[in-house]
């Protein structure tokens, strides 16, 4: 195909979006020499409030539109990028892009988790490509390597911090012994937490970008309506204490495993070993550590959010399906999808601490003992604290051995019925990494 | 292009190439689901030595063949993968390889980084591709991303733990304060060094992986002689003591930065704060940290050599190789050169850490500390370590604020000739990560 030049039509002119079109006018030079031709935007739409962006002044103002109509009937858009976010109405921009013979980039996480196989299967009726590097991490190259280099391997686990908001709570409640409350304000403070941060902090925002890689590294459609999460609301500064004490960190981790039965794929708080690379990431990065059966344990870590970092993996995508276009090659990207088989959240093993306020009195302990031995739990460690003479309680930290989830929440909901105990404080999952 | 399936010629059948044909005959399956059609091995160019090989007897005897002229003649060859190593013959097999029309894809970290931009013109040529994939950091996509996914990045600075030899060494005497000829001793039982280590120790096997890292970073051709490179036999198991009290840690680092004027690189000791991520990287793991005007700084971490996570990038390369030889895609990769103006090392501009015996006698400091004043360069922290009564003589460490190399060297030149210094231990240079 003989080609000056390749259009490309924006959809959103948001931060992320209008990052994306500065780097494309900045770039063009060094972008053409990669493509082989140059990329030019043929149309951006907008909403009204974007037009008042200091931003919009840069660009000739014929490329804006607000009427959707407009934008799908410009001659010569060869590329669809879409950065809005959200399932709709960016579901059905794709489906009209892709279904009118565009290529698609986006970086819209919830779009691709929750549709993403219905769109590869409209792209590849089309011939045409959808990619969304973005989605995932950032800049961080995390589908490109599901996709491509550790194909040759049968992916055992993936282990992700994949929130930034989450992360630099956390951190800060670690590093500060501040409680959630006033971690997260500080996070909202500095922009890395949204006035309503219900989807980062109860881990929904994470179960989206779990939901694409168990899709991509299992070769199966997990959708996050799959994914057990639980959010970081209810960790206290005492957890990040007695973690330490013990050689933990707490880290909101999204998790798969695959083994010859069925897949487990969870969101939620763990304790991880302090010694493990994971537990050094901190603040608002990400990292994903993966388990092939060839390459060993692989980790990726970056930055997961922001204008940069999200465009340098949206002009990526440009760049790759540009390349593609010139060589008629359609869509080089597969999405299968074997059946899959989820892994009850009851029948998840693992070890958990355990932490309660008790009555300073004898025989507390061999109460809960009985109970945990009961269930077929076993101890590893514990502490008490010391007694609150006033209140005359103390508190009890546990660590179990491997147990199941079945097992423990039995054991809890009959520990919690006991006169001794006056609050289960947390149960929190070990992950050994 | 209708085909039922592509010949994959492999040239070598030692520990890597064999494990390759292991992967290719027992996932045969996955993998022709990937591409879209099987992969069937024509040929396999031994040594007769190969042929003894347990595993040689898993493969029909007709595959081998030690003739190369008989290898070059087999019909149906679409992708020659060649894992022998080193400079030649393997230069002129894979010259031979792509002028007759076969893709390649290649292991050889020493063949790609000398001849590597030779290699890719006669690739562009004769419209095939050639793919390095486990060239550099085993099984961690390294390659990939420099080339597709940080693409939109101006790349300012790369610095990589890239030899596991060398790490797995240092980290023996960091945490059992060994000495290095033990630790080696060790790397060698293990079989992480070989018999003749200087290939490692010395620092040349991370040149060529930078050379190549750089060369695909800043789009020129970077060879391994335009890299300074130290070793890491000077250093002793009192330099990890010291770095440790100053919170630091030391690794063999392979570093290219790029600034408006000129490229830096070298590979030699390093102190990096015990804070950084690099610092956390033990035994014989790799790490790659890259930085980018867009991503900001992304890390890549995983095993850097061992047959099965070099089989991991090499299958891999196979299969976009054959994905592109399905679609007649040609060639995809790009290796541009720009001309490179190479910083020369007595311009460099770093931190030092300098240790040294002396007499231990009043104003040994005060005719240091004038030396490297007079070379304008300052202190920021100084340890004197408890006298040795017996020989009258003190240990001086000294860290240093930012200097040139050519004020450093002329530093220790004249503190070297002063009659109260028995010795300078050693000098390392800091980087700031």
């Amino acid at each position: 195909m003989e080609k000056k030049n390749l259009g490309v039509g924006l959809i959103g002119f948001g931060i992320i979006s209008g990052q994306v079109a500065t780097v494309l006018k900045e770039k063009a030079g060094i972008l053409a020499e990669h493509v082989g031709c140059s990329l030019e935007i043929k149309k951006i739409k907008v909403l009204p409030a974007d037009l008042k962006r200091p931003l919009a002044k840069e660009f000739d103002p014929a490329l804006f539109t607000t009427n959707e109509e407009e934008f799908f009937a410009t001659p010569g858009i060869d590329i669809v990028i879409e950065a809005i976010g959200g399932e709709h109405p960016a579901f059905e921009y794709l489906q009209k892009a892709l279904s009118t013979g565009k290529s698609v980039v986006t970086s819209n996480k919830e779009v691709i988790s929750k549709r993403g196989a219905d769109l590869m299967t409209l792209a590849r009726q089309n011939n045409v490509s959808l990619r969304f590097e973005a989605s995932v991490g950032g800049g961080i190259p995390l589908i490109s390597p599901f996709m491509f280099e550790l194909v040759a391997n049968r992916i055992n686990g993936i282990y992700a911090i994949i929130n930034g908001t989450t992360n630099y709570i956390l951190t800060r409640m670690d590093k500060e012994g501040t409680d959630f409350n006033t971690a997260l304000k500080k996070a909202q403070e500095l922009g890395y937490a949204e006035a309503n941060p219900k989807d980062d902090v109860e881990g929904i925002d994470a179960t989206y970008k779990l939901a694409i890689l168990s899709s991509l590294g299992f070769k199966m459609s997990v959708g996050p309506e799959d994914i057990h999460h639980e959010g970081i609301s209810r960790l206290s500064s005492r957890d990040f204490r007695y973690a330490r004490e013990l050689g933990f960190a707490i880290k909101l981790l999204a998790i798969a495993k695959q083994d010859d039965k069925w897949i487990e794929v969870r969101v939620h708080p763990v304790f991880i070993s302090e010694e493990s690379l994971l537990a050094k990431v901190d603040g608002v990065y990400n990292a994903v550590l993966v388990e092939g059966d060839l390459v060993g344990n692989v980790l990726f870590y970056g930055q997961g959010a922001g204008p940069k970092p999200t465009s340098s993996a949206v002009i990526a995508d440009v760049v790759s399906t540009a390349q593609d276009l010139l060589i008629g090659a359609g869509n080089r990207i597969k999405w299968q999808a074997k059946p899959k088989i989820i892994k009850p959240m009851n029948e998840v093993i693992t070890r958990y601490y355990l932490r309660m306020n008790v009555s300073d009195q004898a025989g507390v302990i061999t109460q809960i003992t009985r109970i945990l031995g009961d269930n077929q739990i076993s101890i590893s460690a514990m502490l008490q604290k010391e007694a609150n003479i006033a209140s005359q309680s103390a508190e009890i930290v546990i660590m179990t051995h491997l147990a199941s989830e079945a097992a423990m929440q039995n054991a809890l909901h009959e520990i919690g019925k006991l006169k001794v105990v006056n609050e289960i404080g947390n149960f929190i999952r070990v992950e050994d990494l």
